[in-house]
């Protein structure tokens, strides 16, 4: 049995990642640029108005005021998306809306709001300061800057940039493609009926819904049954498809217990089998070609608990991400918690959040087969393997699955 | 002019919670259940091992140890998926893989590690708690039983469950339609080249990926020129079919500002115009008949934090979520900022946490063209209309984007 630490640093040795692809801007949201974003433009383009209002030079609103207004002569109407041939002289102003060019010769911009028109002249009541409404070209993004590096997230404000840029495509970090087998005889589909002996296939469900969580592609496969040949077409499909196949089920000490015996007949180099934690002992991880396997044990926590803590951040390295591990907090804990040494525990917990301090909460029991601790908890406390006894008021690390939201 | 809490308030009271909507269970991820789930069975359905090994009779193994083992004859073999009609009686034991029924007369199994098999007989080198290694009937869910409330958010660890209980199909409030239409004579589409005076439709692009991000279901619709009559079937057209429609731009003072025109031709309800806050100070909001209708102002940062600010929890409102708001967390600001008073500023800055507490700079110039510095953002500091002064070493309310993650 290896510790937790050493799994997770053989996981993330063997990963690599994703070769490049080029998507349409808006299927990029999500992903990791995958390249260097340099702007060929300016963002403005062009001096353009912050305001609807008047093109002016600023001298000559010197000492105007309400009561004393300064009177221009007005050129004309420019609009956005227009351009003028106008040239604004002292005396002189042109009426224009929000984005429109700064004609020739005026230095500001004053509001609507601070004029009055009147035919073909305007009064101004306030003096205007140089550059005062005046968007510059170039104030957002220049010519030739390196507007985004390789390596970033992109989000819905990344995504607005890029659109200004005029990056209609770019380069991502693929989404790996992941299959899912979960093994057993036991297991029925969940709209079937529940024969004696039997229970619903979960684990591929869960599986699936945390690979679409990171933003990976989950290729679901039919249930393998609990023998050779059954199990290794599948995991020979599940190999062809995929860049990382998960298996739950069939890597304990059971006699039907098959996967690991398909792997090693397939070739797969296993770089380990047992972890010292609960729950999730008998995980199992090969690589085999350039595709790596997780053989996750079947029991539903252990299920979700070794995706989070392998699988997910294993997952995002090969899609680039720079974080690729959940926040960990340190959180005061609420309990006294027992437990033998040897192996560290992996404690569903309620996170809180109170005066800037964690505190954290046993959401139930914490049995393997227990789901719903898993479902009521939106962290992880990491008990380790030495600790014999955690007290009520202890500090303990926490992964956080979601963010509290009570503080 | 009003203020944001105001134009929240009218906002989050005119939201209606969205339609029921059956969904497969996978579609369902991310959403919220409409529905109580009550279980009709109990999870597990059975007393069933553990572990791979032996099930006997605890009483059996007292005083048994590795010196000194209890010797117990081998019934048969019991995988999982299988039932038996074995009885376990005293001096006997029966082969059971993990997930297998417990057989009749057996309380506990001794997993294979503890134990030697001997053709037909096993060896027990330790001594058994009644219950040991049995998950028991019913200890993860009892029917009957109410697992999950309506108004649950649905994460990978509730889909495992309800595939446990055999929910192929749920109620989840159906996500809410978006349409989106971005105006002005100015843009042009982002894989168009830029003529003198033109900027490209970036604001499509980012409230589309802001949507998506809710979990709502975008339409973004072509560019509305400023006039009237295309303004008019744009709009009527996302009217038709939305639950929600955002427009930029076209709601400010310009003379070509037809937004507003335009809705109060169609008998649209002006809720509120303009709200004192920095930037987006020209939001409108409309309701018409079921629709509610956001006016977003038409500066790239403006759209950005206006969907963050009001429309957001807007969408998740309608969706049933709890929880509507960003994380708002106290944070110590790391410059002096001189304002006027008058209006809030939203603020974009970049949050790290060190220690416990959270720190927060800005990303760079606040102009609401200016998109780069909400792109390095991670959150969205709120200095109040009163405040003139922030600074250093002051603490600001700060609402975080995304997790911060350096801590």
């Amino acid at each position: 049995m290896i510790k937790p630490e050493e799994a997770l640093k053989i996981i993330l040795d063997e990963v690599r990642l994703q070769p490049v692809e080029k998507v349409n801007l808006m299927d990029s949201l999500g992903y990791v640029l995958a390249e260097d974003v340099v702007s060929d433009m300016n963002i403005p383009p062009f001096d353009n108005s912050a305001m609807d209002g008047f093109a002016i030079i600023a001298s000559d609103t010197v000492g105007a005021s309400k009561e004393s207004p300064c009177k221009l002569k007005v050129l004309g109407d420019l609009k956005a998306g227009d351009v003028s041939d106008f040239q604004v002289t002292s005396g002189s102003a042109l009426k224009i809306m929000t984005g429109a060019p700064v004609p020739q010769g005026a230095d500001s911009v004053v509001k609507k709001e601070d004029t009055s028109l009147n035919n073909e002249e305007v009064l101004i009541y306030c003096e205007a300061k140089k550059g005062d409404n005046v968007r510059l070209t170039g104030e957002d993004v220049t010519e030739g800057e390196k507007v985004f590096p390789c390596g970033l997230d992109i989000r819905p404000q990344e995504i607005g940039l890029l659109a200004s840029l005029g990056k209609s495509e770019l380069k991502i970090f693929k989404p790996p493609t992941i299959a899912i087998i979960s093994t057993g005889d036991e297991l029925v589909e969940i709209n079937e009926p529940l024969a004696p002996g039997k229970i619903r296939n979960s684990n591929t469900y869960s599986l699936t819904a945390q690979v679409i969580s990171c933003g990976a592609k989950p290729v679901p496969l039919e249930v393998a049954r609990d023998n050779m040949d059954a199990t290794r077409k599948l995991i020979e499909k599940g190999l062809n498809i995929s860049d990382i196949l998960l298996t739950t089920g069939g890597v304990s000490m059971g006699d039907y217990d098959v996967v690991k015996d398909v792997l090693t007949g397939l070739g797969a180099e296993l770089k380990f089998w047992k972890v010292a934690q609960k729950p999730g002992m008998p995980l199992a991880f090969w690589r085999l070609g350039d595709k790596l396997i997780f053989g996750l044990p079947g029991n539903p926590v252990s299920t979700v608990v070794c995706f989070e803590e392998y699988v997910r951040p294993a997952i995002l390295k090969m899609m680039g991400k720079n974080h690729i591990f959940r926040p960990e907090v340190d959180a005061i804990f609420e309990h006294d918690l027992k437990k033998k040494p040897g192996r560290a525990f992996f404690v569903r917990v309620n996170v809180r959040r109170k005066n800037g301090e964690f505190y954290v909460s046993l959401t139930g029991p914490q049995g393997s087969g227990i789901l719903k601790s898993m479902s009521l908890a939106n962290g992880i406390a990491v008990i380790p393997a030495e600790t014999t006894l955690v007290k009520t008021g202890d500090k303990v690390k926490v992964h956080l699955i979601n963010l509290p939201e009570d503080h």
